[in-house]
């Protein structure tokens, strides 16, 4: 399990942090380290940070973007500080390892995503996340350095690791399976959702029932919801398939209109009458 | 309980570990710093890992001996790294919270002892403890930064204090909301999801994705994935409006196709006449 969870951290600031969480991650037996354009370099301080676990910061992966840090992962977990404006299904850290732990073994790849020293995760980014998790931290002093935050979830991910490989050990309070069930179908990745999602998106501006100049609102809500139903990939083919269907029928609409009635609507009211 | 738990630091070598080590505990709302025989000392360094918890570093209290800083504790906790020649009590992280939460409400103070960056606590020391707390660490990986260890004991803490204020809570989080948030909208009914549900089937028939003489599969998938991602009124309403879009526009596109087109498939002239 703890060999396919990926820690992702973003436009990281100080490269003391990458190696105190790439030494983190070597503690709780995490190995994969993916920085999305990281302000830091990996320097010195970092190497000297990692203390021996500096082949975690030689085999880290660098990307462009937070989207193709999580790609092809399986679930994906955001870290919150604060709760936002449209509320996200949400996680305490022991929680989000269960789900881990439920899923990892499926074959899922698992993302959990840090933001910056100064400002966490963007609004943006944290829509891109199946769920949210939030350590519970003092109201008052709520600012956990990012390095710490990566040891507390590797920590849990860790408990929930050993849980699985003692079975009978309820510590944690396990789901054998994503759903409490054996599935039929493997999880989407998050790529597949992704797809959908922009080709539903397209397919409301082409009906007409996006106005693309409307706050996002109602994508975030589609999203979340999609999300948060963790689909499986039958399930993206068949929403994939209604969507090529009404665009196809849109469009063979539009052809039509155009063709046929120079006086638009008014007409269709005189045949339907 | 949390203002009763002391941290006690021994020969402490890093300054960066000892602010790093406050910031940790104000986030988990610890106040109490005991510094053993410090080689390092509170300097800029400390400071600024510190962040805004200077001032646990300011009330810090500085003692020469071990005996000193637990004198007037009621249990000792100290953290080992491996097992030592004769066997101790020893408890998990989660164990050792349990504990403190157990005894902290009869006005006991605990402590909770970490040992120096290069090898931890002597046996000597580890003997004065009533316990120790091992952090299941990777075996091939143990070694564990001070400030880290402090983190994740702090962290333990925090959760036990907060499930003694809130009893019935298990420290797995609370899951009184569907979420594990205060949501947006109130849940959907069953009746408002089997309305949405029934729209969904009409409206597949009607583009003529599903086909009526098909098993049911498609209809039963798609409940699936919509019932276990408990909608709420606002998504039940938008997915209606996608709805109802589609039909309108599908109605539109079929008359069109009609009246235009006399040479037209049969299926739309029997809609229409």
């Amino acid at each position: 399990m703890l060999a396919d969870i990926r820690i992702v951290m973003v436009n990281t600031t100080h490269s003391g942090n990458i190696g105190a969480a790439a030494r983190a991650m070597k503690n709780m037996g995490l190995a994969q380290l993916t920085l999305v354009d990281p302000i830091a370099c990996i320097d010195d301080e970092a190497i000297q940070r990692a203390s021996r676990a500096d082949e975690i910061l030689h085999n880290a992966v660098i990307v462009d973007t937070l989207e193709e840090a999580i790609a092809d992962c399986h679930w994906v977990v955001g870290t919150s500080a604060r709760s936002r404006h449209i509320p996200w299904p949400l996680l305490t850290p022991r929680q989000c390892a269960a789900k881990a732990a439920a899923i990892a073994p499926q074959g899922n790849r698992i993302a959990v995503v840090f933001g910056r020293e100064s400002r966490g995760l963007t609004n943006e980014e944290l829509h891109l996340c199946h769920a949210h998790v939030h350590i519970p931290t003092d109201e008052n002093f709520s600012s956990l350095n990012v390095a710490q935050a990566i040891q507390l979830i590797s920590y849990e991910m860790r408990l929930a690791a050993l849980a699985l490989a003692t079975p009978g050990d309820d510590a944690t309070g396990t789901m054998d399976q994503p759903w409490g069930v054996e599935w039929d179908h493997p999880l989407a990745s998050h790529g597949d959702v992704n797809g959908m999602m922009l080709h539903l998106e397209q397919t409301l501006l082409d009906i007409g029932f996006l106005d693309p100049n409307t706050p996002k609102q109602l994508m975030s809500r589609l999203r979340r919801l999609f999300q948060r139903a963790a689909l499986d990939t039958t399930e993206v083919n068949i929403l994939r398939g209604i969507l090529a269907t009404v665009q196809r029928q849109h469009t063979q609409g539009v052809v039509s209109d155009s063709t046929q009635a120079p006086n638009g609507d008014e007409q269709h009211d005189q045949t339907t009458a």
